[in-house]
């Protein structure tokens, strides 16, 4: 009955959902897309004019909005779609990002991995999607571009590299002592402590080894996905709706498979519920601890925002919204052991942790073919390459990725057709490490 | 049907958009209210917790979130609630606002209108509900308080404050000649042409001289102001809906009664068709022009925001929230003649247009008792006093009061329990008017 509604009148939250926290099942079936160009939305004319025609108008309640092209415009205006809670960056004067752009950057070639057709950096722009890109090397701005509905002062999803951003927290929050990385989650949310997520330790959350029955195959719909989804839609419940209301009524019906600890296994619920430990830990929710501990001392631009649930919880799992300029601060701040013109804002030890990484033989258990010998470590993706690299990494193509080596930092917001960032990793993957080659071995004069 | 579907189904819709506008009905029939400190919302514990408790959650749908002592909580997280649109601030560094904080300022005594019984001016702050209250004295911040919800680093509802930004933005495209103030609405927005407005001209628009058969009696069930708030609701309609989905249909729907050009009526609608014409001439909506415009060159700290009707049309008619200092910061701009730093961001004649105010007797006619001999220009309320203020006005006693003789600007957030500013103008006006002669009378050593 709750599948059953769900899917009939809310068809548009399935699809957001599922993309956020990482669909594969589109990429099967996807047919052939139209290019960037041709799908560029202030082209398409999305939500342009007053009012808009009524063929362009996109609607969370319909679900319209977040198909693909109008997902291009859309990954930019959550916000005019539903409801959301600041992230504030406080009151200061942001932090510089001096520019010193490079020409050269847009003719770097390299290779990907299924074409084998090799491909320039620019290409590699459109490939994927992009709506925005930015490189810092050394700290400074190299590359910067920005497409479809995505400006400079403007905000876009962050999807699961939400993921990331929160995992940042929580192991702050672990190193300054507030959360015991070692105790059941039960510790921190009695409410969990029949659910799954029980007898899992902090750190199994923060590194997604816990074993859970919880499926994100978007192909079955009888999948736990679709349940979660409902639960942390905004909108008012139809009358005769039976399910879990929030995210963390959602989060106690999880029930285990298998034994924690063993194996990765990439599944959106664990960062809400790390979510739920943050928020308990520290009497905030983690909008407001993101913005406290973090967001508030990087110097950013603009605030970032996450959407929320009918009871303004913000979504951990997915819901983060930021200007690509800040992302690049969250990133270059990292990069630096964790300080921002040399204040410390993470402490170094989260940074040393993350770039460790974990059990890469419990990573090889999820399977992933492009990824082979990394692993996942506080909810960052950690490729274990010869740069050091790590990655926070959403559908549809959102990144961060560090590479200590080469010193560079680059992040990119997209709205790629398919969810899956395996439609996009033959491309990325192949045009990082280049440009981090490359960076490294041609330093600006 | 629309009206009993209305009033059933969507009774927070109601309250808010009442209160949004202008609701007079409540003062008359208001019960006794918790004071300020028995109301407070940290104290109440709204929307605390993970999860809050639940008698505790508030939820646009229901309309919980905007009845009193909870709507305290909710002026200052409309954005948690519904969908919104950001006022870009850019990305500049904010321009400071110096402090030199006076401690004489709370020992200020007055008079209020009503009771006759002298008062404090720290006094006034409970006794109208004040969430935040800052004052400018020469370009100096000399007073600055929050309480309730509001924190320096969040926004507040502007309520009707935002017709008076709304009037600014209008005045400064009519002052650039992108907009004839003479012609009328049809010219600009043909949809208009059978309705109220197509042959009202832009100026009577701007000064609200509309003759319109259009009612904001919230007592009265067949008012035209719910089926205003019905077509701007931005949460789905039920399937049997047959109104207006949206404020542009809502518009075209207004009738005129009388003469246009007379008389001074305070209707919400002429902000709203204001707001369509900005549209219409510029190619962007009020909140994308007031960024251009004007947010983005204040120096301001933090982007502003408006909420939306379900096709992301901005509020124009009372969906501003902004921060307190940066309200500030657009007062001291127009009592500065528009400059910012010495830029100019507003015209001079614009400023100039506003301070001369408008006929008042035709403002006269409204019968408005507390505020005889004032005018109503370009969505501002001018008082024609011997210090020549101005006033932006929104119920719950939103404020921003220009002194241009003091060289004072005093802005004010508030969640006074009666919407009607009727309610608390016996505290304010005087209360406003003491502080402006006091600082004349005493500046800073």
């Amino acid at each position: 009955m709750l599948k059953t509604y769900f899917r009939r009148a809310q068809p548009g939250l399935c699809l957001l959902f599922a993309a956020l926290i990482g669909a594969t099942a589109f990429a099967e079936t996807a047919p052939v897309f139209p290019d960037a160009d041709a799908s560029d939305p202030a082209k398409l004319g999305w939500m342009i004019g007053a009012p808009p025609p009524a063929d362009r108008i996109l609607r969370f309640e319909d679900g319209s909005y977040f198909r693909f092209p109008a997902l291009r415009w859309s990954v930019s205006h959550f916000r005019q779609l539903m409801p959301t809670t600041n992230v504030s960056r406080g009151l200061e004067s942001p932090v510089a990002l001096p520019a010193a752009l490079r020409s050269d950057i847009d003719r770097l070639r390299f290779t990907p991995l299924d074409t084998k057709t090799p491909m320039s950096w620019e290409q590699s722009l459109a490939a994927t999607y992009t709506d925005g890109i930015l490189v810092l090397h050394r700290g400074k701005v190299v590359y910067e571009r920005y497409f479809g509905s995505l400006k400079p002062q403007g905000q876009h999803a962050a999807m699961s590299v939400t993921k990331s951003v929160i995992g940042t927290l929580g192991a702050t929050l672990v190193a300054e002592g507030l959360i015991d990385v070692n105790r059941p989650v039960k510790d921190y949310v009695p409410e969990l402590a029949k659910s799954a997520f029980g007898n899992a330790s902090v750190r199994q959350v923060l590194d997604m080894t816990t074993a859970l029955d919880y499926s994100e195959d978007y192909g079955d719909p009888n999948a736990a996905v679709w349940a979660h989804a409902q639960a942390g839609n905004p909108l008012p419940k139809p009358a005769d709706y039976q399910g879990p209301r929030t995210y963390y009524e959602f989060l106690q019906s999880v029930q285990p498979e298998g034994e924690h600890g063993s194996a990765f296994a990439y599944k959106t619920v664990n960062t809400d519920v790390l979510g739920w430990v943050i928020a308990r830990a520290t009497g905030h929710n983690v909008a407001q601890v993101l913005s406290e501990r973090i967001w508030s001392r990087l110097g950013a631009e603009q605030d970032a925002y996450f959407t929320v649930d009918s009871i303004g919880t913000p979504f951990a799992g997915g819901g983060l919204n930021t200007g690509l300029r800040d992302l690049a601060r969250f990133g270059e701040m990292l990069r630096n052991d964790g300080r921002v013109n040399g204040r410390q804002v993470v402490p170094a030890s989260v940074v040393e942790d993350i770039r460790r990484g974990a059990d890469k033989a419990a990573f090889a258990k999820a399977g992933y073919s492009l990824l082979k010998g990394w692993s996942y470590r506080d909810m960052w993706w950690v490729t274990h390459n010869d740069h050091g690299a790590y990655m926070a990494r959403g559908v549809h193509g959102q990144r961060i990725y560090i590479d200590p080596k080469a010193e560079m930092v680059i992040v990119r917001y997209a709205s790629h057709p398919v969810a899956s960032n395996s439609a996009n990793d033959p491309v990325t993957l192949p045009a990082f490490e280049a440009l981090g080659k490359f960076l490294l071995e041609h330093p600006q004069k």
